[in-house]
């Protein structure tokens, strides 16, 4: 099964944002060395991380973003680990994968470790099928089709944007479930991955995480959190919100489910309440404000639907708090940033020229 | 676990369409016998079903569905597993359960029996959550909840009307895959149940289901199949789209997933084929248009959806064949007879009165 499933080695990096636990590189060695790790440190430039031998990695702190930035580095958070999202921004590979660092290696129930990174390539090397619902699951895994009744017309699926992954032993609660559930633990292997259906939102996790730079990257704000900011918690599902907009928009599949990571530890229930305490009211019309975005014709770019989306956010939930006036300029920066780092590439035309 | 769950004895009926397989009662004989059973003979009525001894039923033949129904007898299929459905009609029970005779006790990955008809009413009595994605599955489940980013106003949920249960072994796939995948067989055991999202329509299959007739039931109508009609093997997926359409209406959940049956044998391919061939195509025009179909908002019961999306197939399916137009037709007859079978209950009021 691994020796089927290319490593995209050249194509590939993984983006942590900071290192406080040594041991989780440790872990992770025999599956992260062959890939280049891009680490964003979320707090004090002045510390310093230590990563150990045999990795290839580069390390971006507070001062290096904003030097490379320069005043654009206002969209990049501080002390919160949605810095990470500057490292999808200077990488230059067409995937990302994402992982936090209380986040070990799993296994499956048979005992064996879960090679996260193999699962995920997996995932997003087959397409997915956001139109129709497969009672079978991913189609595209060995073993399973579409069913009976599925049509045909809709069998060759679109592209994989984005693959999340799932977590074992500590579960993705927000505050007040930890709070009423201090104890429990997800215990329950699922070996499924699904296409989330167009139309359908979810609470997208930056814990275990892959996507496609090229498809989607333009997309992966993961917003202002942390220090000077009202709210923290919310980054990865900011951009979850935005890019499953964008990707319904322009054709393109997520998938959730498979691989697992274990999460080593809980985050502090207060600490996280304290965080997460306006999200909570504000998710309320958030989520029905992006359930109800639509996004025009012209929009065939990532870059052109996030703008476009930046737009209907300062209109429509700018009212909710002056916080969603500066979030929707920090995503307007947030694309200068990008497109300045990521210049449009020339592609070759079939016939040998360049367009 | 089975302790926690009710039985539901009095509540439940199971639906059978002919039994050609007594093993498969053998089988079944620990779960099934506390209940009652109806068996729906599809073929000839001059053959004698045997139903071993100890269990509960009845049995009903063409003619008999001809006596009770009259000349609306002619929306019930005659020669095709469709004809259960005049079982869902004269049911007077709050839930269905509904089994093909070559689907056997399945086993869980620790060797342990799977009751079926345990887990279906554990899905059915704990609420659906279709308006936003849950990626730990059922978040009713135990150890299960709903994760960080999931909208607290939506957590109730809502009533689940369907419970869609899975096979092992011999997937459920159309002629055309049979054909190309002679051998392939279901092994993988997901050990989920999740809600199908509002607006999404997938392929609903009879073999292994259980629904709520007080919620559902007038739109698990199975159409006109088999013996005089130029299409089968769309029974169970004509219901799907239509109940789909209908519980996303009215605010009902429909779950999938667990329980697993152990489906023992693949139907002859080139057969299926002959019956699902005009299928093939059709349902490449009759999935967008249950896609796009909407009902008015007078439309409060079940019925009224019903007779709405009848009108709405009269118009816009006829035009693909004249089967439509007939298929129209048999639905509103469907609910004529459904109606005289299961005359409006007076319910007790809070204050006594009844309505």
């Amino acid at each position: 099964m691994a020796e089927a499933t290319p490593l995209l080695k050249d194509e590939l990096d993984i983006v942590i944002p900071t290192i406080r636990n040594l041991d989780f590189l440790e872990m992770w060695r025999p599956y992260f060395q062959p890939y280049h790790m891009i680490i964003v440190q979320d707090g004090d430039p002045s510390k310093v991380i230590k990563v150990p031998e045999g990795f290839d990695y580069e390390l971006y702190n507070r001062n290096d973003i904003n030097k490379i930035l320069g005043p654009k580095a206002s969209c990049i958070s501080f002390k919160d680990s949605a810095c990470r999202c500057f490292g999808y921004m200077v990488s230059k590979k067409k995937y990302i994968f994402t992982i936090d660092d209380d986040c070990f290696v799993a296994k499956d129930p048979s005992g064996k470790e879960i090679n996260a990174l193999s699962q995920h390539i997996k995932n997003i090397l087959s397409p997915s099928s956001p139109y129709f619902f497969n009672t079978l699951y991913d189609p595209f895994r060995e073993g399973a089709d579409y069913v009976r009744g599925y049509p045909f017309s809709l069998r060759e699926g679109v592209p994989t944007a984005v693959s999340h992954g799932l977590w074992l032993n500590i579960p993705d609660y927000d505050a007040p479930t930890q709070l009423v559930k201090p104890l429990e633990k997800n215990t329950r292997y699922v070996d499924a991955v699904m296409t989330i259906p167009k139309g359908t939102l979810f609470p997208m996790c930056g814990m275990n995480l892959t996507f496609d730079r090229d498809l989607i990257g333009p997309a992966m704000y993961f917003g202002l959190m942390g220090d000077g900011q009202p709210i923290g918690r919310y980054d990865d599902m900011w951009a979850g919100w935005c890019v499953k907009v964008i990707c319904d928009h322009l054709g393109l599949g997520v998938k959730t489910g498979l691989p697992y990571i274990w999460h080593s530890k809980a985050s502090n229930p207060f600490v996280n309440l304290k965080k997460e305490y306006k999200g909570i009211f504000w998710q309320e019309e958030i989520i029905p404000f992006f359930q109800a975005a639509t996004l025009s014709k012209e929009a065939i770019t990532v870059q052109q639907c996030y703008i476009e989306l930046s737009k209907q956010v300062k209109e429509k939930l700018s009212k909710l708090d002056p916080y969603f006036d500066k979030l929707a300029d920090a995503m307007v920066t947030w694309i200068e940033a990008w497109d300045e780092l990521n210049p449009p590439k020339k592609t070759k035309l079939p016939n040998g020229t360049a367009k």
